[in-house]
């Protein structure tokens, strides 16, 4: 099984998908816990050229590249083979970021993101976790947390509160795949409803 | 103009591309001389993915990607700028080399080469010239020139025979575009074959 967690920055998206992961070992599954950008070697390369340096280093256009080609190396070394071998793979974010990002940076790439996706990475998670968050409350957590990579935590309270409406769109649009998951609350709390959105 | 150089690795196209700029500057023309991948600041970042590293580093399909996103970025930040500012760009290698190269790693792949050059390249040279040279004569001087970035000269004879056929096959579908140049003989002698292509 092949599960994605999105959402905003600071929403708790990482702290799940790991706190999944935990208890679905503990329970004798295998798991695979991946993150994108990056995942796999090569893709955590290409990650670094995304997530460091100036926020316009990259058009938009140049950036969905990027991703793309990070996204089908790790589709490919990681999340692939540890399906073939009966393992639950947990991604830390997955394709939605990008129809939701790029979507939001310009409209009319909403399309070239569906259009690359479907020339060279083919699948989707059989579940994906949309951990909503209250952008302000979120934005907190994020200041906390700290840290070097501040591309997308620098964007600013605005456009997270775009990024969670682009993705309350996306679960209105694939509302087989996806589960919205309130990320109010503790930890605990939002876990549990995580575990009650499994098939 | 947009004037592209190609053939395969040591046919003298990169000397032939940097005379054709001093010819034309020496008569007044305002060149723009440049190189794939790279050409860009952030498309020479790209290159460094490429060129360093095991040859099995990335799947032809990511390989693609990275060279369409370095692609992308040397055309709109440099090629298109210097265009309509009323340059002359003289690019060595450009799209061509991916459709050569791409083609013989996996045939299927010549499809994706050009789905992805049309959903976010689109631009074309005016001219591009195959200076077509006997791969055992390439490869001697390829071997005399050295570098590090071995990655594509390590390819072997045979695999640089196929990419002759590869360029022939190419100005065989673009015969509006493509001129077919004889590397044999003198660097001037191929200078001299070049002046005569342009319109």
């Amino acid at each position: 099984m092949f599960i994605s967690f999105e959402g905003i920055d600071g929403s708790g998206k990482s702290t799940q998908a790991r706190r999944l992961a935990d208890t679905l070992r503990s329970r004798g599954v295998t798991v695979s816990l991946t993150r994108e950008p990056g995942g796999s070697e090569g893709a955590e390369q290409i990650r670094k050229l995304l997530v460091e340096g100036r926020g316009e280093r990259w058009s938009p256009e140049t950036e969905l590249l990027l991703f793309t080609a990070a996204r089908r190396d790790h589709v490919e070394r990681l999340i692939r083979p540890a399906l073939a071998r009966g393992e639950t793979v947990i991604s830390d974010r997955f394709a939605d970021s990008s129809r939701v990002y790029q979507g939001l940076v310009r409209a009319e790439n909403r399309q070239l993101v569906e259009d690359l996706h479907r020339l060279v990475i083919g699948i989707e998670p059989d579940l994906t976790c949309i951990i909503d968050t209250d952008p302000a409350t979120a934005r907190g957590r994020g200041a906390e947390r700290g840290g070097t990579e501040d591309r997308f935590e620098s964007l600013g309270l605005e456009f997270q509160k775009r990024l969670r409406a682009g993705f309350l769109a996306l679960a209105q649009e694939f509302p087989d795949r996806i589960r919205l998951i309130d990320g109010s609350g503790s930890q605990d709390e939002v876990a549990a409803r995580v575990l009650a959105a499994l098939p």
